[in-house]
């Protein structure tokens, strides 16, 4: 299995970040934490790497439907949605594949949460696509 | 395979959060990202769940490795590492085993990293068992 879902996208980086964001708001989730990949790499190393910043993308009640079928699940939460730059000026935007979560958990009481967090988020990224 | 390197420890909360950390200091990861699961779903949704923070761990040079492998690997970072209240009164410390990322992102050039990460958090979840 492919393990993001994701959209390329001819905008600019911080527009499009500014975008990602109001797309996940309009399918329930917000922004619990955000990085700069990209930023924390120089830093830290002084090494370039393409552009990129990793939201944290939570929608409340998804996520406590998958706390109570697995009481570890924090350790997939919240669910990344990654914007970073890609070839000829291009900006990708993916998302973790919630169904990695019931693939890693091997926990099938997730199944129903990561269908429908898998179908907001396709939903985002196919509007972040055609915005 | 199991998805979490854990430990149970019987100390106070907070106090295990702070002694979490500088484990993970002393293997080379900080931390960027931190989240409280609990206080979240309480306050989006009034509910109650168990007392519960994320932790988003990161080793820079194991991070840059992981990106050179993968250039998706942005959607599982940072490593998460959760502490939560577990049964009677003791408090749980796991981290996502990043033989996950492997295994997600189908990439065997992955491996070298991910077995250098798990190494690191053993030894992190090991001192936090013994502190």
């Amino acid at each position: 299995m492919s393990f993001g879902i994701s959209t390329t996208v001819a905008g600019d980086f911080d527009e499009t970040v500014e975008v990602t964001k109001a797309a996940l708001a309009e399918q329930g989730f917000g922004i619990l934490t955000e990085f700069d990949l990209a930023a924390t790499l120089k830093n830290k190393l002084d090494v370039d790497v393409a552009r990129q910043v990793v939201l944290g993308a939570c929608n409340p009640p998804l996520a406590h439907g998958a706390l109570q079928a697995e009481e570890s699940i924090g350790l997939l939460l919240p669910c990344n949605v990654v914007v970073r730059a890609g070839t000829d000026g291009n900006v990708v935007v993916e998302a973790l594949d919630p169904a990695v979560m019931v693939q890693v958990a091997q926990n099938e009481k997730l199944q129903g949460v990561a269908d429908d967090a898998a179908t907001r988020l396709r939903a985002a990224i196919e509007a972040i696509g055609s915005a």
